[in-house]
């Protein structure tokens, strides 16, 4: 019999761990300096891994000029069995929802901030442009993520530096690179699985 | 006072619009042909903007071999205020929670196919990646759909077609795409909104 499709079967839900409700509600309502944002942002990829509830990896929109904090998500691909259940998007997806809007770039709202743990994977970088908002900040680019864990980040473009430019997304970078490159490592020696795309099978 | 974190405003739900879990009844269970595939995405991307019910995209996953419907996807970022929520992120994710699975291409898995109405956006495209399907079925590629429609497609990485192959995903182009342009100078004549993200504004 052929399957039958449903509401219910043509619907996802996600949510994040329990861990981060928790530490969410623990944060101050303000991170004014990027160090403060990033640090934030390291320790909730670390505690995904610590906890089992997903990679090694978490994303924090923030007000960009306040620095109050919207949220933070984290990397939920294998609890929900969802490949594209990146730190960035679930980050970016609650706090539109949050705000009821698609743009967080968008009339009548401050200016927003996506802070990652390393540049964001092809996919996600794609995902930052499309979300509105207006500063991109990341501990670093560059092989080590890869090197390190033996995850794939994918055909990010050559001038991704000046695409988020002609998008007017100011990009800061190298904002505790070694604090996440030591939750890399951390990371690395915990055993846990990394999933990547098929690797050129047939 | 500071925003509570709740499991509930931690989470994410997204569905397909009701006329879509009809439409899936109605598609016989096995579309052989890329030709029977594709006509269902475009009709489908047709429908999601005649309904209201999100932009003019679509996305379908098939089994590779035998055509056997898995789930078709349509754009649902402003129902559901999700700058990500793209058609091709929206039915892989569907037909990973289906089969529960993050990798379509796992092992005991028959290899997938993702059909969609263009070339996948540059989110999309590293979602593709991601995603374990076994190969791309796509209607055209080019300046046409961002000319008609107003959509931006964003960088999409230069040898595109390498980065697929490289990763085994075998690429079909140009499958209806006449068909494909024809729903896209429809939708333009609509006069539905086109949500493009800021462009080098502060």
């Amino acid at each position: 019999m052929p399957q039958q499709f449903t509401t219910d079967t043509l619907s996802l839900s996600f949510g994040m761990p329990q861990w981060a409700v928790s530490a969410l509600n623990d944060l101050p309502e303000y991170l004014p300096s990027h160090e403060e944002r990033m640090a934030a942002v390291i320790e909730f990829s670390r505690k995904n891994f610590q906890n089992g509830t997903g990679g090694p990896f978490a994303a924090g929109v923030f007000e960009r000029d306040s620095g109050r904090l919207v949220v933070i998500g984290v990397n939920r691909v294998m609890p929900y069995n969802c490949s594209s259940a990146h730190a960035e998007i679930m980050a970016m997806s609650l706090a539109q929802k949050m705000l009821g809007v698609y743009d967080l770039g968008g009339e009548g709202l401050p200016a927003h901030e996506l802070v990652v743990n390393w540049r964001p994977c092809a996919m996600c970088f794609g995902a930052v442009l499309w979300s509105g908002v207006r500063s991109l900040v990341i501990a670093g680019d560059g092989p080590e993520l890869e090197e390190i864990t033996g995850f794939d980040e994918g055909p990010v473009h050559e001038d991704w530096r000046g695409e988020l430019a002609r998008r007017g997304i100011a990009l800061t970078e190298d904002v505790l690179r070694d604090k996440a490159i030591e939750a890399y490592r951390e990371f690395n020696a915990s055993q846990n699985v990394v999933y990547n795309a098929r690797q050129g099978e047939a």
